[in-house]
């Protein structure tokens, strides 16, 4: 496969670019028999649209999703599912100026000398966030389908931005705080912190990372493969595909490294229910490359947003010298807010597309394979 | 794909169980004309052995690959390339022993209960690092490749174990000492220390985690696709699929979370040989899920091996209560020196698919299509 | 994949229903730099176009295409290329009127057991003709690229219908008149013929089957593997795929079953431009699944539509009782003519797969991977 | 996939050469808990063996499979399976004789060409039939899962070897007699003329082509996409991936081009045990690409085998002017009785994909993913 169709069961292949007409995706395998429908996948993407608030690019898109195929009667058929949003406010200018001059640490360069120049490079193409919103609309569609089947339900947020780290907090916190701030912080109080440092920011003309982590629960037992497509390597592999994500870790993750086996491993216990269960959850929820039953755990690192106003150093191509370069146009000034429902679809599509492989979904709801 | 077949135009099928009759792989996509014997495999396979070192388990392996298909002549046909080993040193009563009593964080019970109980649980089946042969028989041939072809090295070395790092080493130290010490430290005196951490440890019945690092020199740019299968997508994605691995990160990885755009991003500038480069190198040589032509940097985090001769608790399935246990048998104190030749051949498997992907390696050495 | 995902490295996504809002693909993997706008594509589009004659359903439809991604400055970007067309006129009545009576050797039975009754069955949903719109847009850019890269041309035509078989024509015929006549016949005065035989059946309420045979000329030697994914295979699985074909066969095919190997062997010879050729082309161009550099010859067979006007026997689903159907709607009275640009087309994404994966088209037209 | 690998959920992996080591298989997908050993394989493997009769090759190979891995307790795990047969009665001398003069219509001179000379051409390579032996491997592990899952069952025979065909027989003529003929007729008789047909062409230095009908029985609705992958594209594609195989029709395949609609439909009605059949299966059993339920009909096409003891004109490649060839060694005077069993397994490997596919076989027998 050329690079844009993610998964085996529940496919999600990409397309679209910023500047061009619109983005979208079209999702192959979502059981017959799910109600869906535009409702279902807008409030996803109005929470990843641009626009928003302070702290993301001032991009005004509506993003109003529409389902092209797929649904009949208010239910999927089984059949292909087309979603696609249009670019409405599309300005291509401060691309052209920069065409020659590409930003540092922005995919500019390497896309250009991949495509021999072929590349759409107005509005960074396909290296944009926004063609995340087609990840977004497979996703919601994907979380619809883990909820009503498994009870699968998945919370991403804030864990850190710009070196401040939320601690403290349950999860509850963070299923009802995450999508009542700005930065999506499971901590009110620290989410204002979060935001007046990222205002500083933009005011500097930098941009700022961070760490968004993400936990499913009430996973089945046995969702992933033991070597290749494991539900780690998938999830991770997934990850990577989140623009500026430059590292993933499950449960202890890097820590484990600097723990022994002792202090690492999550003895057993038999719980109240009669469930054999973990006291502790430093596997993050997978053991062997299958889920353990025990909440999904992982992170994602974020890297600081490569369009910076502040002052840089770069190559003028058609001159083949250094120059110096001021990134103009409308950019994020931190991703990780926008990027934490993002995370949220994109770890529902793995785990749809891993659910279907080991059997959990059935590709037909209810039942298949008789006669009327 | 049930999930033991890897890549797309250089694919890895991975086969065997620790106890079973052997390990081993086909690779289908090497293309024709490489001059390939057992003899290019033979060293990293040595490199892996068990039993070599007081570092690792002692179970005695010889691991003699055999190639049973698709070399002719001393080279490559195009055809599908199948390699085994055959496990000789197998001793499988520790593990009939502890069939109801599975090992906290290892893959004892998530894997009995995804395979209803059908799995073969000695010496940890397919959740055994010994599966890892297969892939470094299919990595060696994946290393050949890239070398003869694109001039590609692949570095990996301990970075960290348990808690000491190295620091201040160059990558010549790395190339030149990894492989002269027990631990695969690109500093030797460091090794010293390292070595007598894992004895210590070893003696309290206990286990250790560490980092490797990995560089790949000479990769062309170009690699991996802008959206899925990036290619730091597929290289994490291969990185959690080696046991033990709980996270991944390329370039500044995890740190760019704290640091401002203007920090982490690489500027360009013109080399001395008019190429266009980057003063620093905190992309890790990917932008934009590509490979910038600057040498690719990545990390693995592996946790600290599960199964440790110290008490642990965990249940009795068939009693269903909490009970203890002491893991008998032979078993690594530390995976990370033997990963590390795990981690350049799996490094070397996704770079060869994607150097095959992106038509950088042609499927027959030498040009192909004209009648003889 | 879910089924509507076909190829390697030119993949086609196929989505979108009869009576939905459209159909369309996405195309993954067209290199980036090839010439392409939706004057390349919707020639194909208005030969397959319904409406046209009197051979074909009555249904009017403009089948406007257009290109949503992956193009720019009037050339492939490398990115995937979504093209579609609106559904118009559209008239789902005489499918709510049948819903329970599934019409004989259509789909209606198989897809509402198959999808426990969510399939959209209006228009025959994703069994009718339709989708192949969808194919067709693939296709006529498939074609594009094979004719600029390869030089490769791709010649159907109607062999046979209803019976009456075109003999004693040149390639050249084919070539010069197959889309002068409203059957797609080398033979304008065996056109007329056909016609007035399908306006005959149409009069009796009934439908005519028949053969295309496809000739692609200029491949290179070497497409196709010898095992599984042979060019025979993969044209014949593509094949299967239009909706009424029952048989597919290649050269001599099953006349081949009756002849004696001295018979049917295509002995070499060199020829005039010093090239090794073969007096015969019993093989279709096809030898151990690798394409021999001889034409391409192979021939489909067209079952009769199976809408037809006749009284039929079903079965009543909610009654449960044997029933007479007098299918209502408009309706091809026989496929073969609008199959042959299908035909084509199918048959071109399949050698631009194999092109690319053979390495005989790159990934970017006029070279990659240098920095600009 | 670079063409050594089947399917999505039963997933066939081939490896070997004719004069090599060894020809095996990797199936990766078989559910865990299937009763599987040698024992299962054995059968099919020697119906196929060659050396057993007059009208095969006298090439005596024992073929005694071993299965190395993917069992456990004598239950498949999950895991990969591996088996595998040794090459025994190797004779490579009138390969080499024949390496400059390539056999017309055999693979000789574009396998050479495709891979720049560097395929190993003894004994036919990957082109051989023997590379089957790892197909009928796999094929009778499906047959087994399929008999105990669903209780399907596949019954292929010779219908027509040089130019006599079998009618008037029953299927449970076939079920009874196929195997106990030489020439897999279900009609005894007419057993005895081919066979004589036989003998007299390989006395002539001549070979034989011939049809084989495949039924499969209780199959259930459904199995098979609508779209691509279809239940006859996937037979077809599988089909065409045997070697000698020129054409594939299903139900009335060919002749139903010259069939009216009303002749060709399947009329529904109630059978006696109210379920919905139909009178007539000119469709095979498949429509609209999905399994209708009644039985699944379908033909292959063989031609007769290229390699003829017979003089024939060839090229001389290192002089490039045509000469005569008398094919030396041993070969198969045709190759149809010995395809039945393949033709058998092959069909029961796309037949246990798709019922993964579709979610009519689990991946654990007997339920999953609950804790024990």
């Amino acid at each position: 496969m050329p690079g844009n169709i993610y998964g085996e069961r529940f496919v999600v292949v990409s397309f679209g670019e910023s500047h061009g007409k619109g983005v979208g995706t079209v999702v192959d395998g979502i059981p017959a028999g799910l109600v869906l429908s535009e409702a279902d996948i807008q409030p996803d993407l109005d929470l990843r649209r641009p626009g928003q608030s302070i702290v993301t690019t001032q991009r005004k898109e509506g993003d109003v999703v529409e389902i092209m195929s797929g649904v009949f009667n208010g239910r999927t058929t089984g059949a292909p599912v087309m979603m696609m949003i249009r670019n409405l406010d599309v300005d291509s200018r401060s691309y052209e100026a920069m065409v020659n001059t590409p930003r540092p640490s922005h995919a500019d360069l390497t896309h250009r000398t991949k495509y021999g120049g072929y590349n759409d490079y107005r509005g960074s193409g396909r290296a944009s966030a926004r063609v995340t919103a087609g990840f977004v609309m497979a996703g919601a569609a994907a979380k619809k389908l883990l909820k009503e089947t498994l009870g699968v339900e998945i919370i991403a947020y804030t864990l850190e931005l710009g070196g401040l780290r939320a601690e403290g907090f349950t999860l509850e916190d963070a299923r009802k705080n995450r999508y009542s701030n700005d930065v999506r912080s499971p901590d009110p109080e620290l989410a204002e912190r979060m935001k007046r440092m990222v205002i500083k920011s933009r005011g500097e003309g930098d941009s700022l990372g961070g760490i968004v982590e993400c936990v499913a629960l009430n996973l089945p037992v046995g969702l992933g493969e033991p070597v290749f497509n494991s539900l780690d390597s998938d999830l991770a592999q997934m990850a990577l595909s989140i623009p500026a994500v430059k590292g993933v870790e499950f449960g202890s993750g890097f820590a484990s490294a600097r723990l022994k086996g002792s202090e690492n491993n999550d003895q057993y216990y038999v719980d109240k229910k009669g469930r054999i269960s973990t006291a502790t959850n430093n596997s993050g929820g997978i053991i062997g490359g299958v889920s353990s039953g025990e909440p999904l755990v992982y992170r994602l690192a974020f890297k600081p947003p490569a369009s910076i106003a502040k002052k840089q150093k770069t190559v003028d191509l058609s001159k083949r010298k250094q120059v110096e370069l001021v990134v103009p146009g409308r950019h994020d000034p931190v991703v990780v807010p926008r990027a934490v429902p993002i995370v949220e679809c994109c770890t529902a599509i793995v785990l749809a597309d891993h659910a279907l492989r080991a059997g959990f979904i059935s590709p037909v709801l209810g039942g298949r394979g008789k006669q009327p």
